[in-house]
């Protein structure tokens, strides 16, 4: 199955790396980004021929050996590619956000349900061996029905400033993965949003019109509850926590760490902190949303993240942005346009 | 130093016991309930002879040789009998909560603080071994500022109905330790209050009017934020854990477990449950409270649990109530009365 | 049930402390030690009237009213005072190590055996919370037939040299414990024994004879192998861990800690050290032999605890010292004498 | 850097895919077996095409271009190829253990030495990142000196009665990696050996002449100890943990596991089994391992596993075999030949 990579930022390079290194049933067969030249380096190292590089993302469309494109271009470009993609019949994987804009989201789902294409979202998080291991033992009853859904999803920096401003916000661009994650685990939608936020680790963060500091309550359409947290600095490292309380038991994850060494000194016993950031801790989650995807083409399978899981996510986020202005709980039926 | 016990139920006679057998310094000098002989094999057991068993608290209250007084009776009783203890120049510990009236326990206050007597109520969780080392930790500046207190606290099994009636419900009977211990760990005021509560555990509680799962979000004075996770039924046993992020780091705790025994087999690894339920997990933090209030009386020191600390958490628990019914945060200062 | 102490030493005076306060059936009638005045504070604090201290063990045994003594004299007294005990009708509690001679041991044993009286040995390990139930789920089967134990046994810092001197060496001191527990949690006789060790921590205990670290391999009587090992000093605190490895599964426990908190900061995440010594360790576990002791006297039942049970760690510790010597696996039956 | 495979079974087939996806420096020139159609089908996925493949493993030694030699053959061939590698200039790569017969070994590594070429030997455990940062601690100091290293080491599952026929005997085919291991975290050579063993797990066995369970006692240079214990069934999966304890405090690191989850209902909390067998466990391992080489050969470095690292774990092996007929412990200097 060949594939094209559009866009070739930090994300579309990590993902076509992993298809060339771990899903042998695909290969990148052109690759697409408008500064495409700060790419050549890392395409050579992949043994990508100059002759696949393109500064033009509609080659790749045109290419009729092409049966899939991963979408890793910037936010505000996502709904236009895939109804390009869509109408050019090929399937889709892209990056989440879909994009900010709600009409924008729908415009993009409608094209790809038109078109018969598959469309997956790059919500990685649930392909992790701690997540999916949470998601099975709940769906298969294990704690009864769902009571409570807690997140704790903490960075270990805050990303630059300039990156903060074109960022959507913490709710659209960090929270984001947590209400994916809080439908995922859950297995119910979102009824409603309370949301509560602060700057407590660097005023430029407020100077830019965000938070860095966040509680999200969540009302789940079962009744069951949801509670995420959310910090842009965890000193010790990417702090990534789930736990999911019901009729009949609890399940919770932890951090994953580099190694299990335990060091007891008179000082104390000393363990690892968190594997840093998401590069390190959901490596290979990567891996497994690119295999499902391609296994979901090959196979005629439906995405394990679909368009509406695509949506979803951000009529939360949307929701969370209305309930800090009103200081109230807002019902994601107020935002839904 | 000599204490007369007013209430002996099963706290008032777990404090019997605890001081005659932990607290070496104080000795029980006379006991009183007004269902006196159902205390009379309990006190036979700890060689309490029956003259010091009375049906009458007013009967302490005139013992000149009864430096302090347990108050360990009802709820509605508990205001009124400080005030009487207070005039009657006795130290009081006395049982959380003060009283669900605001005014009431404006007037207990005031009384105990015209009297100069001293006043500790029983929030004994705040003498709890892995909690204690909690606010140890933040005091010490370990975690640096603090940004999020969470707190999960979960019983069991849920009380009988007929408790659940008169508890004052779920906020003031069960969360109201949640409060305490917010205030506690964060050494922060609590400014406002979001509540969210659900009945998916029995709907016989809703039919008394109450809940049986809540999550409450605060915000501190300094801007943190606390979220406190409770449920009525945790099936795997009483679920007990704090933890505080800030600037410099994050602590937590975990439950209890009554050995540390790891069991690997073909079926799995399977370890302890936690404790079962408050006898169990918080039997050493009731001495330590009884041995802080002794030695507050006999060294004149300041409680370790003030009468405010009494008052703070019925005002967070009001302030949950009226969150509830009005889907909105609520500022303390709107229930302060 | 009325006891007599011989012996106020730390030990001695720990039992007293705890009979008094935790085990409400039996009290303290009689204190005997050839420095009684130096015990004269300990009996004030625990309301025990100078008439019931005397410097002459043979009061107690004349006193009919006491129904059991505890010894805890030092240890080359013991096989003396259990011969006079039973000879008196006494019930015995005796602190390990019976004697370091096999000899004397048979006779104490032989003397119990005619008298009729319980004998009970003070390997309180037994009753620690954490070994116990390790040997519930072995005996419950739930790790199949016993493979291997394993027992790792470090105190936080070596004896006085004074001490070390009049120890009997560590295998008879300190290892005598692991013997016993290796009995204990496999349910089997120990048939041959491997013996290694060095001096490692202080040359000083070298010069006196004796060994600071050792492992030491058994061979059980189903062919199920023992391993411990031991150290005068694990800086980190006193190490007490056991494994018990079969042919359905494995279980271990831990070392107890003070509280379960764990600190994550930019340096690492840092939990507590082990519950230094063995006061704070095995506090309860001296608590519950004694129970267990006054129960098998009133209640008419066998000790747990069996003066076979206190003669066996001595012959396996001889035969390490055997085997040290002559750098060879040593059966049990060539030191039975 | 072109690699010639020499040997395509099961640990030969692993090297070739990790070489392929994961070490980008260096590819598979070449592939040698005498079973090579047995081959085929795996080559075809590694894109190997036909013309690589040959029975005849002098080809690649003949290939100019070929700088180094993977040696995955049989155990009876490994000190042959070794020679013969050596001579045609080639680096190697050689699976543990090098030979059964000290002699053998010697030679072999007698002609690399004269060769002047690099020789790793494959004890792949040495790059696990939890060992790795044990001896990482180790050798930071952060124990002081090293007084105790304790290893576990035990299979999930028996290999086949024909394979251990074969094998060497459980010291030479599975203790063996933990001989290395010891000497890898002490940083010290082992002076002196105590074995024991016995067929607890499968009569077979004992009828082939083998073991199933050991424990090994071995007394380092430096006068620390060590202890190894060994099953081939640990019914709940790979059981492989390290300790080592010293002057200033101990290290340990536990099992690897598939996630973290923690399930906790009324019948317990359960979490998972250690990941099943070497392939799952160690997988990193092998890739860090060939890394190293590649580097060592790229960059003239001394490899991170000599040709003594491969002769010392056989000697002690030996004397392990020695000093269970013998019952006494075996010096390493009796069985050097």
């Amino acid at each position: 199955m060949k594939i094209g990579l559009i866009g070739a930022g930090r994300i579309g390079k990590l993902h076509g790396e992993l298809i060339t290194y771990h899903v042998p049933e695909a290969e990148i067969k052109a690759v697409a980004d408008i500064h495409i030249n700060q790419a050549e380096q890392w395409a050579e190292k992949l043994k990508l021929s100059k002759s696949k590089l393109t500064t033009d993302h509609t080659a790749i469309l045109k290419d009729s050996e092409i049966e899939a494109v991963l979408i890793c271009s910037s936010t505000d470009t996502h709904s236009q590619f895939i109804i390009e993609a869509a109408e050019a019949g090929k399937h889709i994987f892209c990056e989440k956000p879909i994009d900010f804009d709600i009409n924008r989201i729908k415009a993009a789902l409608k094209a790809v349900k038109a078109a018969g294409v598959k469309l997956q979202i790059g919500f990685n998080r649930r392909f992790d061996h701690n997540f999916r291991k949470v998601r099975e033992l709940v769906e298969a009853g294990k704690i009864g029905d769902v009571h409570m859904v807690k997140i704790t999803s903490r960075d270990p920096a805050p990303p630059p400033i300039a990156y903060v401003k074109v960022s959507g916000g913490i709710f659209l661009d960090m929270s984001i993965h947590d209400f994916d994650m809080a439908r995922y685990l859950s297995g119910s939608e979102v009824e409603e949003v309370y949301a509560q936020g602060a700057v407590l680790i660097d005023p430029a963060i407020g100077d830019a019109g965000d938070l860095d500091t966040a509680v999200i309550t969540l009302k789940f359409k079962n009744n069951a509850m949801g509670v995420i947290d959310n910090s842009r600095q965890a000193v010790y490292g990417y702090d990534q926590r789930v736990e999911v309380f019901g009729s009949k038991g609890c399940v919770e994850v932890q951090n994953d760490v580099p190694n299990s060494s335990k060091l007891s000194t008179s000082d104390g016993v000393i363990s690892e902190k968190p594997l840093y950031f998401f590069l390190e801790r959901y490596q290979m989650s990567y891996v497994e949303e690119l295999k499902a995807f391609v296994d979901a083409v090959i196979n005629d399978k439906e995405p394990q993240v679909t368009g509406n899981d695509g949506l979803q996510p951000v009529l939360i986020g949307l929701a969370a942005l209305k309930s800090l202005r009103e200081k109230r709980a807002v019902k994601i039926e107020e935002v839904t346009g």
